[in-house]
């Protein structure tokens, strides 16, 4: 990692459940690449303090090349001034002026602070599976379900940079209460509590599910990404929920296709990688729901810079 | 209207059930309007011969005057050669080329097409309920529900036309089948077809109602612009009905503000003359179904221009 090239950024991946924080060349090839847990239940001090911890370890391991600065992509809603306001999952975190906040610890360093998905779809446009579209939807199907929005190549950020909260369109007005305290939200259908829970429901007549396995029995340890991968392993019972959970997705996706007159939805996070029968599921779902002009067009797309488009598009902002 | 002032435009605002033709001057006055049944069961040339006729008898009123240009709003998608793409509630209307149909009967004439709540969003926009406000959303809640995005104070068509088709978000992902093909939409919820289905059925208990005066006792004639009459002359029914209306109206705009990032829904159509019992019950449920962040600044507002705006925003595409 010791050179005399050109200087490397950080970039910062902040989730609900982990951070990630990672060295990342000028060229896009990510160097060195650490994970600490959010404590996302302990309130916005100590979530940024965890955030300082993995950028100090990241900088450390920078080395000598040294750093031109450090980019963070945060979930919620991120303001032109780099405030994160109300992030869903997050403890006590009302607003946080999360820019400032790091700045204050990394004095004279350049930071960039852009919600997660917007970042992730930034990256997937220039460098993975949206390279040919020119006008997609992001989603980042994990923890909780974000979006991001990308017109002519550009991200559309809306007017105050709030745009692409997909995981929040109601898809059952009499449905379960979400977190962002709407009911019937595509994140509570198809968000990590949703599928923990109907997964421990369904395991109860399965233990033979290689998600048991995974978690090491531990019902409350179940997450999508277990759940992703035993189904990619062939765990029936996984290829059930996901396909299921892929079907609520694509009620809401259709709905943004028919506001926003678009054809192509890219998905990224934790269950994108459970293989091409969840997209298909999702693309299959989102046909059947949107208006018929659309419907020869629509594609679902697994994203291609998997895990580490967060990372990569968080960094690209302060490139 | 015989003078040898400034030509003025026809405009046309094609609905579901009418048609209106009128004469528009420059400075956006309305000289003329005629009303035709549009006969959308009837299919495509019945409804291009019913636009005809009430433009030739615009173009009649208009007089010496003469015509500088025919702008028509339009149901359904329209796409920038002003080809209209299916249309809900119009019979066997898949993919019509509007704007050349009307350009062989009328040669020499300029033609404009557009959505026609596009037309009657950049209406409220410039002349309406809009001109304080550079980013909304504007709804028409009638027949169908239709809608446009103004964004810095321009329409946001999206990639190739047809964005802002609002009426067709799924709020119930195990609602009623609409026309559209999906289900739980907007619109099968609040549109024409459901709210006669459900008056009539509330009205077998309640013959004094205001509502069943005003169609002659005849259940067959219930349309939502009599509901809206009767509400806003004081009958109970039809408030109950509309205030119902306006929350499930409310989840699907609540969706629209966190996909995109506005604050500010502005409601034409027939139900919009109801009165501001209707626009609050509608505030209300977007105030309760919105991420945090837009709660403090959510606005929903009656359109000023009413039924007037679709014409006024047609005639506008041709100045």
């Amino acid at each position: 990692m010791n050179s005399d090239g050109p200087k490397s950024v950080i970039g910062v991946d902040l989730g609900g459940t982990t951070i990630k924080a990672g060295v990342v060349s000028a060229g896009g090839s990510i160097l060195y690449q650490n994970k600490f847990p959010t404590l996302a239940d302990r309130g916005p001090a100590v979530v940024v303090q965890q955030i300082a911890t993995a950028i100090r370890d990241a900088i450390k391991q920078a080395g000598r090349t040294g750093t031109e600065g450090i980019g963070i992509g945060a979930p919620g809603v991120v303001d032109d001034e780099g405030v994160v306001k109300a992030p869903p999952n997050f403890a006590d975190w009302d607003v946080v002026p999360l820019k400032l906040e790091i700045s204050k610890l990394f004095r004279g360093t350049l930071i960039g602070v852009e919600n997660d998905a917007n970042a992730a779809a930034i990256a997937e446009s220039k460098f993975g599976a949206g390279v040919d579209h020119p006008n997609f939807l992001f989603v980042i199907w994990g923890t909780g379900v974000g979006g991001g929005i990308i017109l002519d190549r550009k991200i559309f950020r809306g007017p105050t940079g709030g745009a692409g909260e997909i995981g929040h369109i109601s898809i059952d007005y009499k449905g379960p209460q979400c977190n962002c305290g709407n009911v019937g939200c595509v994140e509570a259908f198809v968000g990590q509590r949703y599928l923990s829970q109907r997964s421990a429901q369904k395991l109860q007549n399965h233990p033979e599910s290689r998600i048991l396995q995974l978690v090491g029995g531990d019902f409350s340890k179940i997450e999508p990404v277990y759940i992703s991968q035993a189904a990619h392993e062939g765990d029936s019972v996984a290829r059930e929920m996901l396909i299921e959970a892929g079907e609520l997705l694509g009620v809401g996706l259709a709905s943004v296709m028919n506001i926003m007159d678009l054809r192509v939805s890219i998905i990224g996070g934790g269950i994108s990688a459970a293989g091409d029968f969840v997209m298909q599921a999702v693309q299959e779902s989102v046909i059947r729901h949107v208006l018929k002009p659309l419907r020869n067009e629509i594609r679902v797309l697994p994203a291609k810079l998997g895990n580490n488009a967060g990372l990569l598009g968080a960094a690209g902002l302060v490139m």
